[in-house]
């Protein structure tokens, strides 16, 4: 018998993250029995979709669950978590938020932890979840090593990682996906002022992002600004006058490639 | 018969472009009759790979193949454009750079285009050719015709852009991919400060990128800029104290960002 997948589960939220965290807990054996949320029509759609009963009020969450997943957002979380605690205080209770320390727990549970996917989540957009990896904390060793088997179960890659290494994950992952996606849309930008399609600035997009999967991006750097070609680099920022924010990106992201390939 | 694959093709230069290009014109059936490169090991080492005869000296181009292909170095193409084109002024004389204006040919050969492939190319780092888009263009229809059908006999995807839209999409390809990979870089320095490893965030890189295959760079941003969460940001700004240049690349893109979606 599979221990592990015969926990009862909460789901506290109902937006894009906590559903599909509570679909894929049901595919995969779990018996989510309930979901909370503030906004009556997300609870129900998503309790509806798993077969969970739901909850919009606090006082309501089942008092017997063994584990409570909190996706929520930062803000309401903080709030929430003296009240959501006291239906269950011996229960385990986890957030899934990559930039809060798991020690907003302390002192309102005995057991908790953190599940945190690292993946950029968008409207219209499926995601393979089983491809998300899991960075997973715990307040205790008996804990971690449950929350870990949990994560499992989910996805294929499954790292433990503290609170601050949860925080520098983060930051790294503006840097990786935020910007980089911003860096795609003022490409955009160029292509559409010379009537050009986006779509043909794809398989370049496509192996840059495949390159680092072999090579690690220093060895990967290429361009006017590694080579520091002064004459290319002078030509690019001209073409820039009309679009002065553009312009220092260029000018900062040339000087740091400069300044770690020397 | 195929009158496109029957045309004689020189390979003026031997380098990683040089060296991808005339394999895969022979493959699709081309005859490459000779390589140029000012180095006699590269232009051997390419000319034993394709069954080609190879040279050092200008003088000794072949003077009646119908197709030159010059992939030099920026500077070294300028400076040799003169000297080449005195073989075969009536040959058809191409260069594959981006940054260089078709005009460059002018006065020195009668027809004259580019046909640029907009990849990022890596030593150990095998490309599919045929996923390169190739853009082209000639100074007269004739030969935009011809070598359009050149550039579609290596690939998918061929556009025709003039030498103002190519300089555009130069620009474009060092924010999509130089300054993307540097963002990489960045991260990977976050990551190893923090003791995880860079394959941590492949997933989320690729990810990013799948993205825009179906939205635009626009709807597919997500993360604290485009909500413009102060806390976070200034949390994150704050782990960057020692990283100057780091601090000022994530205020500029959030900045950057948030303008853009406000």
């Amino acid at each position: 018998m599979d221990k592990v997948a015969n926990i009862s589960v909460v789901m506290v939220g109902a937006g894009n993250l906590a559903t599909h965290l509570a679909k894929n807990l049901l595919n995969k054996g779990f018996s989510v029995v309930q979901v909370y949320s503030r906004t009556e029509a997300s609870a129900k759609t998503l309790a509806t979709q798993i077969g969970a009963e739901y909850t919009t009020q606090i006082t309501d969450l089942h008092p017997e669950a063994q584990l409570y997943i909190c996706s929520l957002k930062d803000d309401a979380l903080l709030q929430l978590i003296p009240q959501l605690t006291m239906n269950n205080p011996d229960a385990l209770w986890l957030h899934t938020a990559g930039s809060i320390p798991m020690q907003v727990w302390a002192g309102h549970a005995q057991r908790y932890g953190v599940l945190y996917p690292l993946q950029t989540f968008s409207k219209h957009r499926q995601v393979k979840f089983s491809e998300i990896p899991f960075f997973v904390e715990a307040n205790n060793p008996t804990d971690l090593s449950l929350i870990e088997q949990v994560a499992q179960k989910l996805c294929d890659k499954v790292y433990r990682a503290d609170s601050e290494q949860r925080k520098g994950l983060h930051l790294a992952a503006v840097f990786a996906c935020n910007f980089t996606n911003h860096l795609y849309a003022l490409a955009n930008e160029l292509l559409i002022e010379h009537h050009l399609p986006f779509e043909a600035l794809l398989p370049l997009i496509d192996e840059t992002a495949r390159k680092v999967h072999q090579l690690s991006p220093h060895e990967a750097q290429t361009g006017p600004a590694v080579r520091y070609d002064r004459q290319v680099m002078d030509n690019h920022l001209a073409m820039l006058n009309d679009a002065p924010d553009m312009q220092r990106i260029y000018q900062l992201l040339s000087e740091s490639i400069h300044n770690r390939n020397k």
